[in-house]
């Protein structure tokens, strides 16, 4: 099978997006414009539960948000001024409609639909003690874990029911919560996975990205806090602080790769920390060379920012097709070795008989870099030099990443210059975690640090329940301590 | 109706792409890859016919590539060591399947497969005497014409044939043509459109551009020239002149904006061309300002070019969607109005407060650039140059590219000047007839000149029998004197 | 819109039907069969749930069972040796996939998977009780009470959970379960709705009508009965009376209609019981007449009856169409009145002149009624006579027929003479109560009727607790001393 | 694979019907009515073409009537007052819908539609010059050699370049034209294909059965006499014979099994002549028994004919499922034995102990015969007469008719006696080919027999130019001598 799929480079996948929005009419078309732009956070499964005032009414499919959401049909059946949806990219086995979310359920007092972007650790325990109590599972996901402890709660409300049911869990989550009552946003004590608010006009928003305000002339307001609760209604907006303070930890890699560059991530341009990035790499780890070649399209931002340090001229070597998430199965074994030319070509009359510099912003099983180092030679390069606009990704992530086992990581296997003998390339660096940090206006404090980095440290920040894991190293002791 | 499809840009597009290979077992798996990288010259239809030493097999359907031939099932269907491929863009009025190509029709000396790239400017005409002689059209294609002359040709041998019927049209044709005695490539007498040949192993392959040969790992030999027919079989290549010598005329605009920048066309880098046009555009109109942003995708190697030039800064001030090939029909009259910004996204934390050049390609009916200009507005922009890598588009064209007709085209309506106010720029300025050839290596001969750029001059190189014009301008009337 | 839906007639429906197979390699491709001859019974959605001795695997999809369940690559995806199966017509408002069955859970001693043909008349109240208590429902289904009941029982083992749960049911319902320790079949202790039990060599097999053991060549062992619970596995049968004792009141419907004539119901030949329903129907109330002339496809025994015991010769006078289930939605309304003779067509050459019999068996709104007498009449009948094969329908159903309101039926409205003018009949009789039990070989007990016959009587065999009435009328009294 | 086709029978299947209409707005509307009502001549592709005065509309598409002239999107597409239909049964190699009809031309006085019921024995030597001259073949059909006569004919009407065209025919056509002058229907001079004329108020309708004109509520005018050609327009109806007169041989088979039994085909009953048969078959092949069981559906009015005259009572002994044209594809080898049950059920409780009459239309390779035998014993039948009521099928059929090659036909391999052996019937009798004539009135004429017998004689109405054979046989040489 070749495939030009966007997702099936050799990366760390972002699990989902969520958007939500309260007092508009038409709720629900807003949010399908959102989730599209939220669509690189999920693209296997979508869904939208909207409000009318009276009822409840949801939606939702697999595959991508526009095929699903794109007809006026679907959209005047989700009728109502406030309306949440949710994008998923579903891990191995967990694919399915029936893992599609908003979740729902009839509580007392009215219906509650739930959209979460993150993981929790300790999901397979809980669902243990509610299965044993009689709670019938639908799904495999974290988030039916949520919606039964809220099912279940003794509490009367759903905001405190809501809040029971997160004292009872650890991890990352992200949520929006669609209730009688009003639309209520809520992010983890630490803050792992995004959040954001926005306006437009009378109506408030939350987003996982500020691109899904930009797509619908929202401006964006301020980031949801580690630890907020937000509930939005007829009266007003009202923030909560119903969980004990933690130290925020927010994902590092949301600004390595997931989000999009033209977002605003934690306050700062994710765009401009790539191009810092790229600088950091090029006087951290200089090299001689006459082309500086991003391996399109993330890597753009880093080849630029190294470009402009190293005097080195930026261009463009490897041209992408538009055609993504195209798929061939093809009887032809000398075809089936083709699969990687399908998305990208050398842009050879450029690249013939340089030294080039390639740029890409991580390496985790390391073959679509073995792929590309490889076009490059077959396109008369020189010398070929890899720079990498991360450290070596060592560790699995277990806050709503999907990650390959750390059997698979490359790096957990290899030493850098074992890496650089297996994609056979001239010479091969990744930035260092400190540098990473320089690059967001930080030093990094190796103690307590200010993000999640555990996919490149090991330092996760939460106690691994499901994984049989007690606190172990500095960080869990730290998140323990809480 | 809002709609990231990358060809609903305010662009001209091209209407056809073709691949065939003569020499390698399953022939078709190596077609529909070439046709997957010609996608952008045409993504309404597809098509492949092989032939197994026995018989001819075909498949056309409308939609894309992938989705049609990227399947196992589809390609075993269409055995044989040769094969011919097409997409096609239909214009409108002509979309429905019996427009897709190839066409087949059963001759005295056996299957004729044809495919074409190029429109005829007699078509219109022979179809009547056709018609009345008996002939019964299934499709509104050019194609039709010229295998219904080759059907009732009295000559005996399908090449034979096909000259015969090739020497009574009038237009662009790059053809290739699958028989049972070979594969056969032509290219009109002018040029107009291109058509190159490769090698991969012992196979002969010709496509449309140098990227199909790239995506199967072919080398690219040379282009087939102006005027010449090549018949590839197990007797080997031989190749004809059966036309009367013109001077060649190849489309500048393949270089502008049609061919993918990693294509090599008539032995010239599209790539370097583009960065060399935006390297003419920085000399000839230069401006004071912060930024240099291209309109993503196409604008890139032209705004690389002018930001060197005029060591003006290059940033992605605009981020694309990588979802395109999109829709949304949307009940909600708010929702309609934000078309432009599903595709393209301002990088606002980069423009705000900036002065900003945008270089785009080509401005057709001048919608586009409306909304990106303000779209830099909205996002804080101080001052917005346009700069436009191409001449104005005064001229419809009639060589198997959709242009709208001139009334819709915003240069033959308007001043420059006219112009910037139209589309609310500070200052807009477009390369000159006489740059873009410089860009190309040339200096234009504006007696005779050396590509067909009849959409800036109105310098057309043949009659346009069809639109009931005579010969008429100094172009045309130097092509009589052929 | 015309429809020759087969069941768009004027007709109570069925709303369900079930099939279970234990001890066969690839249970479920059996149970696919038993399920396509039990369509009649339920045409809007199917599932299977298979067992394979370490998983559970389900699928369940809206449609028929030939379309869902035809494919290889379908069945192959339910592998296993035991199998469980559903089909259903979703009365208004209740389509959709969730309530497609069989419902799965998973609980303490592992999964647990039901199919249930009936109706319970106190679920609204027993599903409220749940809600409040925490559990989500994601179905309006019946089941999905029982299944909520079971995995919240304080019972240890599958069986004492089912057998808890059911305590608290009343209604009707035949039940199959598929759980680790076995194949569970079920009969409510009134036995309402039909279930019978088959062998195919070693495999035990459980349906809800012979034709359906008849299909993949299985015998007929016996009907579950009334309150009987049966437990097949490894260890062999057993069977259990888990529920107090009551007087059976199996559905006499099920002769008149719903069953398919070559079922035996009860121990008896449905067709049979038809053709003597036709007979006591000619005795007791007899015409002079030239033709005795079946509604197609279901008042064909009983019009033998009547002809057999009348002497008047039995013709094909209406031909029904092959092509049921078709839809057509039509612009013009001359066309719109065509409906009834999509479905059927006069056998004109026979009707002219004649004084003619139509021998239906029931009428419910009326409306197709008309429309067969006036075909009949335009087809040249001299005298149209109708003889209705069951009691008027006075009384709605609550155990698992989709029965229009009361207000709809045209016999809780009109007396006979005026339903005879209002379908324009030149007489109309019904068979009598009485004569329908004597058809099946009984006289009716009045006190305590052998049969369900709440439809034609009103004397309901449970409370209805649901519909807000206490036990009122005879029959409920009877019941309510059990 | 398991089917309940009810065309997948061991039947000879006939290949198309047509159904035109000229002088009611929405033509189309009832031409879509009226190809359902003949959908058991050709289930596997329709068409409709239409006329609104100034254009031509066509939608022709594989699979049934209902599902793709259903929905009013697709007629609100063909408008007009005058259309066209067909419907299609597909010949092995002959699917696909290039062969499906109405076939389209534009000639020098305006379009042309065609749709054509039979088939012609001298299309492939036409087509062979027709190729020769230019002309290009679209499909495989024999309309298209029909479609290139009139487009290549040197006369200037439509209508003169059809008679031009037909008269170097041979073979069966029963067709209907559509032109801008009006709608021409034409039967072949020997009337082998049916085709009869109705009224609606104004509206004229041409149609293969009078079924087609009940659905719609047309009343039957008169049939198309062999030979005639009739043209309808603005100016009236008018009658043509441009034809050599010929004594008339119009199918014989479409009484025994091809048309509806509700239809009138030449004149009289097709219900009658069937039950005629039944009533001739027990005088000719009289059996002591306790049952007359039609084979379903067709059997019945020959069974109900054999009850009349023997007195043995008519009971449906096997009753068939109402949902034909499904398939099941199993994985289950002991499940792939068990297809016939899928359609048809023993009543086993009427058949057990008992002496069974079958009565069944024909018997083509005895498959089904065969399994139906078994299926009755295995139902615990005493004996198994089987008794059929038409000649025993010895010959192809040439005219329209999907016969399997003779090799395959039963009755031209083995007596008798070795069919009653090899199907395992107690007895076997066939009707005399003089009886068939008696049930239709007639006494046959041996020299020049009354209907084209073909298939039970071999005595061909036309020369077999395709099967390379010239006249051979007394009825050759009579047609020879017209």
């Amino acid at each position: 099978m070749l495939t030009t799929n966007p997702f099936d480079d050799d990366k760390l996948r972002e699990e989902c997006g969520v958007f939500g929005l309260w007092g508009a009419a038409n709720a629900a078309s807003f949010v399908a414009l959102g989730l599209h732009a939220l669509q690189h956070r999920g693209q296997e499964a979508a869904g939208i539960t909207s409000f009318d005032g009276g009822q409840f009414h949801s939606h939702r499919a697999l595959g991508q948000v526009a095929g699903n959401f794109g007809d006026d049909d679907v959209i005047s059946k989700l009728p109502g001024g406030s309306a949440i949806g949710h994008v998923r990219y579903s891990t191995a086995g967990g694919a399915g409609i029936r893992n599609a979310q908003p979740l729902f359920a009839e509580l007392n007092d009215g219906g509650f639909a739930l959209a979460q972007n993150g993981n929790l650790s300790n999901a397979m325990k809980l669902r243990r003690t509610l299965s044993r109590r009689g709670s019938i599972f639908q799904s495999t996901s974290d988030t039916e874990v949520i919606i039964h402890l809220v099912a279940t709660s003794h509490e009367t409300t759903s905001v405190d029911r809501l809040v029971d049911a997160l004292k009872q869990v650890e991890g990352a989550y992200s949520l929006l919560v669609l209730t009688e009552q009003g639309l209520i946003a809520c992010r983890d004590p630490l803050g792992i996975r995004p959040l954001v608010m926005g306006k437009l006009g009378e109506a408030t928003i939350f987003a996982s990205e500020t691109v899904a305000l930009d797509v619908i002339g929202a401006s964006y307001v301020r980031d949801v806090e580690p630890g907020e609760m937000l509930v939005v209604n007829a009266s007003g907006l009202r923030s909560f602080r119903p969980f004990e303070a933690a130290n925020p930890r927010p994902c590092i890699f949301e600004h390595v790769y997931f989000s999009r560059p033209d977002s605003i991530v934690d306050g700062t341009s994710v765009y401009q920390v790539r191009k810092n990035i790229g600088a950091e790499l090029a006087i951290e780890s200089p090299v001689e060379a006459d082309l500086v070649v991003p391996v399109p399209d993330s890597g753009v931002p880093a080849a630029l920012g190294f470009s402009n340090q190293s005097n080195i001229p930026f261009e463009l070597g490897i041209i992408r097709s538009h055609y993504i998430g195209r798929t061939f199965i093809q009887p032809n074994q000398e075809v089936r070795n083709l699969g990687v030319k399908l998305k990208h070509n050398a842009n050879r009359s450029l690249i013939d008989g340089k030294r080039v510099v390639l740029i890409d912003d991580s390496i985790v099983r390391g073959t679509t870099s073995l792929k590309i180092v490889q076009m490059m030679r077959d396109a008369g390069a020189r010398e070929v030099h890899m720079r990498i606009a991360s450290p070596p990704t060592t560790h699995s992530c277990f806050y709503g990443v999907d990650t390959p086992e750390r059997a698979k990581l490359l790096a957990a296997q290899m030493s850098v210059e074992q890496m650089r003998d297996y994609i056979n390339a001239d010479s091969l660096a990744f930035i260092s975690i400190e540098g990473l940090y320089r690059a967001l206006g930080d030093a990094r404090n190796s103690n307590d640090p200010q993000r999640c980095d555990a996919c490149f440290t090991g330092d996760y920040p939460t106690t691994l329940t499901d994984q049989g894991q007690g606190p172990a190293g500095r960080g869990l002791s730290l998140v323990a301590s809480r």
